[in-house]
């Protein structure tokens, strides 16, 4: 839980948007009994498995920053959260990354088979989709407009791409840019698009989506660095998840490429081109930019 | 290829239709030299793997039939076409059917992987979405509604659900009623939601996408029912694929429960009942109706 900032309680904050979000979430995908059962509980099982629900927080406060509602958020908010837990349920599976535990629970494929959860991650996708054609649209952000937005990150271009080319690199020597590709794809992208969408649920000024568009992108690029170093840097107990998994897997990370202090350099970078993306808003972006301020300064 | 039916010369009306997706289905996708290219050369092999393009063309007939142009109805006819590939790809992976080959090449995951294909799958449902949303959108039929309809016909309601119970069905003994429920899914679906985006494409009035409704279900129902008699009634040489694959697999079929000659009458009545559904276009749905002549009088 995020300690409160400026005056500001994030804590607070996001447990307030998170119950939204549940509730939200619960209303949009079929009840768990709904035949097939096994389908419905199974995407249910990783979709309310504890997760920080940091992309649809990032929708919301993207919302109400430019002056939106978080009644018009939502279902934006929960097609990403679904894009990514597919995303998570998928990469679990022993042909790619091979967990068996996530968030202190076993992943879809231990409970329910790797078959169902193939198909729960399929249905995950599809039902993001479903959920985001709901959405409210405006004059500047049509439907087509926001299905696009969703199915460009998601793509196999974007976020897609990341997933392919983190497989592709497994064992393999890394360079600095290689390693931005991945993490501009398999991170930055879903953020990006998420601040993104918000702007779009509040029907923002272009001037507004390109400063969102800024921020989700140094966001997201600042939280996978700043991720590599807690691998390092901390120990699991703080981690709450298995510390030095990178370094045991032999995967390339900041700090294995460029040393613990560039790594810490280029976070603050990333970190200070987030902040100054929010500058347009003028003080509006009180929930984004804590945040922005609690994912980049977090110590697990 | 189809020989030509009541002077009307099917096999060309495929043939050029098939050439009109496969170059729209080329422009939609990311170049296969594209990065990462494994994904792009991933989904394309699929996707090119000589597929009948039996949805698109359903697509393509419907429009034609509601005086729309295979233009409007192109992108449509793609996103259909995207969505039937992935849930082959995912299908065949050793956790589900696990099967090696399809149409007498290797299946995607023997090419290019169990991680690819999971992955090749993902963003061909995912591009399924991106092209659709870049239909022409109708004053009766919006984008929002369009991919409503894709959606939820591939969801955990329709496609994803008969997958599922096709998966726990195995080595089960199956009721009439559980196969039915299975076929609807698994493959009335998305033919049905085919014909129904190609009246879309076409602003088609209510009354003919009750008609378009009615005709994909019952052709949707026979054509699963013919195949499961096609595979104990034809040979290997015949069908072009393992025959008795059902049988040894102790699948449950309708021969398998209500016999070959109830399966042909069950088989007869839904087809009877697909083309008393075209009445109301009154001889304008000449491709539609020949088409769904070939897939149901069809010996392979």
């Amino acid at each position: 839980m995020p300690a409160p900032t400026h005056s500001f309680d994030l804590a607070r904050w996001v447990q307030v948007r998170s119950r939204d979000v549940d509730r939200a979430l619960d209303r949009f995908l079929p009840k768990a009994t709904k035949r097939p059962a096994t389908i419905h509980k199974a995407m249910r099982y990783s979709l309310f498995a504890g997760g920080k629900r940091m992309r649809p927080a990032l929708v919301l406060a993207a919302a109400e920053a430019c002056g939106g509602s978080t009644e018009d958020a939502l279902p934006l908010a929960c097609a990403v959260e679904c894009i990514h837990t597919y995303s998570l349920i998928h990469d679990d599976l022993p042909a790619m990354d091979n967990d068996d535990f996530r968030r202190g629970k076993p992943t879809n494929h231990k409970v329910f088979g790797e078959g169902i959860a193939v198909l729960a991650g399929d249905a995950l996708l599809t039902q993001a989709f479903e959920i985001a054609a709901q959405c409210k649209a405006w004059p500047r952000y049509s439907h087509q407009e926001v299905i696009l937005e969703i199915a460009r990150a998601s793509g196999s271009l974007q976020l897609i791409a990341g997933q392919v080319a983190d497989l592709e690199g497994e064992g393999k020597e890394l360079s600095v840019a290689d390693l931005r590709y991945i993490h501009e794809r398999k991170t930055s992208a879903l953020l990006c698009a998420s601040v993104r969408l918000g702007g779009m649920s509040a029907n923002c000024t272009p001037t507004q989506l390109k400063a969102l568009t800024d921020f989700g992108y140094h966001v997201g690029l600042a939280f996978q660095v700043i991720d590599d170093i807690l691998d390092v840097t901390q120990t699991t107990e703080q981690l709450g998840k298995t510390a030095g998994k990178d370094v045991a897997a032999q995967k390339a990370t900041y700090p294995r490429l460029v040393g613990l202090d560039a790594s810490r350099r280029i976070a603050a970078q990333l970190t200070t081109k987030a902040f100054a993306a929010l500058k347009p808003f003028r003080g509006r972006a009180t929930a984004l930019d804590a945040l922005a301020r609690y994912l980049l300064e977090r110590q697990s």
